[in-house]
């Protein structure tokens, strides 16, 4: 951190790029590079001059520590041509800046303290985000949703380890018990079922991350391309009237009401001997397993595919072409009295309320309530609970033994385990101390300039 | 110009976006918006706060008229989400903002007197410049090179303009003569050649600006498209030993010395009686015919194609396939002695001679002279030299005759193409009154958010 780093922080294209720079050395490497002298610049101050045969820009200082990172930092910014945002980088390395890698803005923040690990990969997802799940997510753990739970529980578990450890260092005197050992229990107990409760939200909160699975699962030629079709709007997939056409899963993405629905198109499942045709079943079918919605889809007088399904999936049962069935003005008998909906993917009949029940479907998230979206986060969660579970064991082991001996060495074993847990915890917050390794990986996936 | 405008400055998929906002309400519309209030802010500073449920947001705050507008104005710095931006937009708007047009910020500079036509129309180049010649024509368009010019040799004029519609106000005076004859021809035909000199660099300007055309000439099967690939260094062109392969013009550019190489890639030149194959090859004379640099292409043994060129053309002669003829070290045979490069574009050998052919063939521009890149402000001064000649032609006949009933009409006529010629050369910077429809046609080519 003793380098200045920087980067161009927009993408290629706009009216405004913006480079950015940030070090110990950011106002003396400007001084050679930019028009003005901003040795006495105020922070969180704007300077109009121009940086020499390449552009008129604006400079935005920022002065350690109250700047995103930390550090002294700047913002140019100049006319979005990739060419001078360019030759604006040349002239900060050229008096002595580094090319900043993948995230190593947030990196520092993090590692100056600006913000805890979980809000810096916070600050990737909300860069990424397109739509409303996925940015209130982001914006949630960027705003400490997850840091102060999880700080609240470390706290009061810090309390109780810290006693328990000290028995241990009296523990030639017996006689002392500073934990009351029914309190740990409980403590144990609540934090555990919290543990259990976060990584709970992990499957939706994925699923909203990274869109819904949906498979649409039917007969070759009952029209599931065709609804796809419907669906996305586009012609993404081809639509022909010869069975066994669409032999790839094509993807696909719908928004409906902030969510994205996730669509695997899949072949037709039918009885076949072509070889090709048959992968491309067996692809539906490993496709239908790991879809969230599975769509089984038919028309009249065709039987439903027989596929394995799992308890957890939503399976929403269709029955395409029924344009003939449906009411003269075009709309379809309710769902409700059948239990299936009844739609025409042709002629657009019946899937506004296909699309609610895609939106009824999705995972409902609790108002308010912290949610897990990263698989680190719920790795550490789940660890905590494992740990946690020998701790409530090793407690109760402890109640009903009455050797000292083995007293003292559960006493040992459940304090060890409480660190663990502690430590598993804080690796969601980057509290305690984080691997380099761990830190690469989380910052090599965000976006240069950031 | 009542209205407050805003758009997204930045493109899409960058660390940072930006949001604009410009006009009378800006700061009473990020009240409702931002969490801070800014009503007491000075200008060219920087306030760290959120926009509710959306984003944590830097505002960086303009006062009339010392900003890029003239206008209040403010630039929202968020996560570069699109669903952020996009939510920031919608806020703004619900506030009583307008979404700008493309170029109304620019547009607005231009109204408010914060620079003129001819910078305005520079920003656009700026933030399109790809290399360095583009960029230094734009730069120093913005920097008021043309405008400087313009405005010093119309004070000029205006002067002996002045004088001479005095005389026509005391017309019944015969005697008097305010405007010297002689001075204001010497005026007229000094200025003319300037004006003829500026005319004369568009279209080395152009060039410049849009790309050097140059067409790669000769029989099927010489090898163009293998030199087009081995010069742009990608498999762009489809290469094939089949003669008549290549019969789309594909269009390709290369980077030498900071200026842009636009190639045509063409069919091949040769007697055939294949339809679709004639039609490439009239083409490709077509092509040669647009082009500023003609490479005329054999190999050993085949004659040059026989195509009609023009003087002002700049032909490079190559004959490809000279793996044989070069040196075993891999030199070729010097050009100055053949007057013909010999070239092996399969091996690489002689481009970097060839290349720095095309650097030779490109225009000069007279250093730190004003360069025209722009087809309106041609238009102006091929105006401004219309008019210009009628002065000249009316101050001589003007000596010539006697009659002063002549000498007044003719006093009247030119007055009148001076005035011409002031408007003429105003039109360029916009210093008379512009058209709407010129400005809507010259800011529509900007981007959103300039």
């Amino acid at each position: 951190m003793s380098q200045t780093i920087c980067a161009i922080a927009t993408a290629a294209g706009g009216a405004i790029g913006i480079v950015r720079i940030s070090g110990p050395h950011t106002l003396e490497i400007l001084s050679h590079v930019f028009s003005r002298d901003l040795s006495d610049a105020l922070p969180y101050t704007i300077h109009y001059g121009h940086i020499e045969d390449i552009d008129d820009v604006l400079v935005s200082v920022f002065r350690a520590p109250h700047s995103y990172t930390g550090e002294d930092a700047a913002e140019i910014s100049c006319h979005g041509s990739r060419y001078i945002l360019n030759k604006v980088l040349e002239r900060l390395v050229e008096q002595g800046a580094r090319l900043a890698a993948p995230g190593e803005f947030t990196q520092r923040a993090f590692l100056n303290g600006k913000m805890d690990l979980s809000q810096a990969e916070a600050v990737a997802d909300l860069i990424a985000s397109t739509n409303r799940a996925t940015h209130d997510l982001a914006l949630s753990q960027l705003r400490g949703g997850i840091s102060s739970e999880l700080s609240r529980l470390r706290d009061q578990l810090l309390r109780l380890t810290s006693l328990l450890e000290l028995e241990l260092d009296f523990s030639d005197h017996e006689e002392l018990e500073f934990a009351d050992r029914r309190e740990l229990l409980a403590l144990a107990d609540t934090i555990d079922g919290r543990v259990r409760q976060l990584a709970d939200t992990f499957q939706a909160g994925n699923a909203l991350k990274n869109g819904i699975p949906v498979a649409i699962i039917g007969a070759p030629n009952v029209g599931k391309s065709t609804l796809l079709n419907a669906l996305v709007g586009e012609e993404r997939a081809i639509v022909s009237d010869i069975q066994g056409t669409t032999r790839d899963a094509i993807e696909d993405e719908i928004q409906l009401s902030g969510i994205t629905f996730r669509f695997i198109d899949t072949a037709g499942i039918r009885h076949t001997n072509d070889q090709i045709e048959t992968l491309g079943i067996e692809r539906s079918i490993a496709a239908a397993q790991r879809a969230q919605i599975v769509l089984l889809m038919t028309e009249p007088g065709v039987p439903y595919p027989d596929i394995p399904l799992r308890d957890d999936q939503t399976v929403i049962r269709i029955i395409n072409k029924c344009e003939d069935s449906c009411k003269p003005e075009g709309s379809p008998p309710s769902w409700e009295g059948l239990g299936v909906g009844l739609i025409s993917a042709k002629y657009g009949v019946g899937l506004d309320d296909l699309r609610q029940r895609l939106i009824d479907a999705a995972p409902k998230l609790p108002d308010g309530d912290v949610i897990v979206t990263s698989a680190r986060h719920y790795e550490a969660l789940c660890r905590a609970h494992d740990s946690l579970t020998r701790v409530i064991a090793g407690l109760g082991e402890n109640n009903s033994q009455l050797s000292t001996i083995n007293s003292q060495l559960s006493t040992d074993l459940v304090a060890e385990d409480l660190r663990l847990t502690l430590d598993a915890l804080a690796d969601i917050t980057g509290g305690a101390i984080t691997p380099q390794e761990t830190l690469n990986n989380i910052f090599s996936h965000f976006c240069v300039g950031k």
